[in-house]
């Protein structure tokens, strides 16, 4: 990385118009001015940590390796949850103990995720955390109520200087991970899955792994989809005219159900955890 | 540009709530970690090209000379429509070919644009073009939805590093334009036009240049504007208070309507493509 | 600052659906390409003089010292208002004289702008002023809509580059100022404040500066809150859920009215201006 500055992105629920973000960046720029920001989302809906991991999961992959991603999304922020440093084999995670950080597991491993009684699950080899400790990295004082600009901000500040995850606390076996977003294959051979996420366009991204899709309907195309009372038959590569509603692989890897030239989520009345159900032919 | 990191715009319709602008920032960043990146907007309305142009010609003239300025409102991503750069004497564009690099053609050369059975214009002397087909330089694999990440962003960080032109495809003679957005002039010497952009204050801007109001009344303010059924009298040059409609002569060339201290697309009821008309009193 | 680029922040109520911003960060990085640019806020809502003195006040201290912080909420734009630069010891202010400069006094400071007739206050010791009058500093031509770009933007550039504040124009003694944001101490003892600023999670942020309560109520937690005809007993250091209304001694220094898990504003049915009355038990 010599001449080029480290890469921290934030990814948060506290809006454009408070002065929150910008507090937290001069936080951060004070500890290390050369470092680059890059916003994620600063959009998440009010503590929706599940929508933080799907936004962070489909963004971070793209960043050079060594980038710093922290997350702040905090409902229980001041009280007894743990801050934490996750650190992978291409990555730096920073965020609240409370499953924000799943964006960096794998599904296999946050599959463990629904077997333990506290939603923890153990690292895998290759990823290490720590809990955040040491207050030397906190800028001084603490507040109870915004540890974005007072402790995930200036822990991420301090490792793209290179300071050493032991540095900043104690190691952490097992962290909190939300379930792995995916739809269960029924008994009849369809996948039962339901909507994840509704992006700016009214694209409705379900939790329908492209891969987990039988071969041959993703070739063929001879898949059926069902949703909200409707029947779309077949799947499109593209959002291309032609129908009012469409079933395309999309590009993070997932199903969605888009209405070409309007919204599909205004057209069918759906929110967020409708289902939706794959089926061959 | 010796010492100052070359500077890449984005101008898209991806919304701030969801992973793909980071995601395309990533990209570019992963090929060129030191470029510096500006948003224009990414509160295009969905596919909405005309918009999309007139705030990305409104932003660009100001930048640095050699800035590159991508564009991605690109409803037919994944379909047939070609990927282009368009260099000019002072920038380079990068987006889809359906007219959203008209933001970089002077009106003299988007008139051309309606007598073109396609839409398309010649090039004028100094502008180059090239159809992106040289997959080397795109992100691997391309997806069929997400140009921006997988082509447009990439493109624009290898030509921030340097890379030829020519090296990116093959050259393109004619693009895809928008005619000028410019009011007519009627029989009876009055200009009708229409409104172009609601900005985030209501004003209304509209597409009466002002370079083609007869230079006495900008001087005397004698012209009389009709709009939604009220009759304006006068121009101002500022938006003072005093009355509650004014047509302003406006920042970006065009002509304005404001309600001063409020907001104009809220007083008047109206949305865009409302009638203006300019007239001498 | 050896290495490190010098920061401009940029607040406005320009949003970021045009091409305001962009255009505005043109001009300055046409001037000085090796800059770096953090947004406060673009969404203060128009012409909102207070709520930009509010958002800059809670964000400007957090920035490493020397930073320049350019704040443009100008509904007087082309009128007679004066530009200025405000240097304190730790950092440069540029923006309209109308009171959006406010954010970098002190409350001692605003104290006297409720004596002045023209909301006036004398600078403090060690702060400078200078009107900005040399137009060899603006941009060229000078629009007499868009300061921002033509006039505040340039002159950040500027100086961030090194210029003198002499250079820019003619000192200035007084500046126009907003007097505090304080609760008013009743004659039975009690404090009685309004809602100065809703944040994105429909917190209730209060003019009652935490300083002023009580010492004892702070650590009792024996304080009586009255807002929108709910009383609320206690004050909380954190959102921690168990009650569907909390007064929490908020990161800004300031009380705030929070429902945790939703939104208090919401919930209460209350803007901008709502009385809060803060009493013992």
């Amino acid at each position: 990385m010599s001449g080029t500055p480290p890469i921290i992105t934030l990814t948060t629920d506290f809006g454009v118009q408070d002065p929150y973000v910008a507090a937290m960046k001069g936080a951060i720029l004070t500890i290390n001015p050369a470092v680059r920001l890059v916003d994620v989302s600063h959009a998440i809906r009010p503590q929706a940590i599940a929508q933080a991991v799907f936004v962070l999961a489909a963004a971070w992959p793209y960043f050079p390796p060594g980038a710093i991603h922290v997350a702040v999304i905090d409902p229980a922020v001041g009280g007894p949850r743990r801050a934490l440093v996750l650190r992978t084999d291409t990555a730096t995670f920073v965020g609240p103990d409370n499953g924000v950080l799943s964006a960096a597991l794998s599904d296999d491993v946050r599959a463990a995720a629904g077997d333990s009684p506290d939603g923890r699950v153990r690292l895998p080899a290759g990823c290490r955390a720590v809990a955040l400790t040491n207050e030397r990295y906190f800028r001084s004082p603490v507040s109870s109520t915004f540890h974005g600009r007072d402790i995930f901000g200036p822990v991420a500040a301090h490792l793209s200087l290179g300071v050493a995850l032991e540095e900043l606390g104690e190691p952490a076996e097992q962290i909190v991970a939300l379930s792995p977003f995916r739809a269960r294959t029924q008994p009849d051979g369809s996948l039962r899955g339901r909507v994840l996420h509704i992006d700016t366009f009214g694209n409705l991204i379900t939790d329908v792994r492209l891969e987990d899709l039988p071969s041959e309907t993703r070739v063929a195309r001879t898949a059926v989809v069902e949703v909200a009372g409707r029947t779309i038959e077949g799947m499109s590569a593209t959002y291309e005219p032609g129908a009012d509603l469409r079933a395309v692989t999309g590009s993070s890897g997932y199903l969605e159900i888009a209405a070409p030239g309007g919204s599909a989520a205004a057209l069918l009345k759906v929110d967020l955890g409708e289902t939706v159900v794959v089926r061959r032919a």
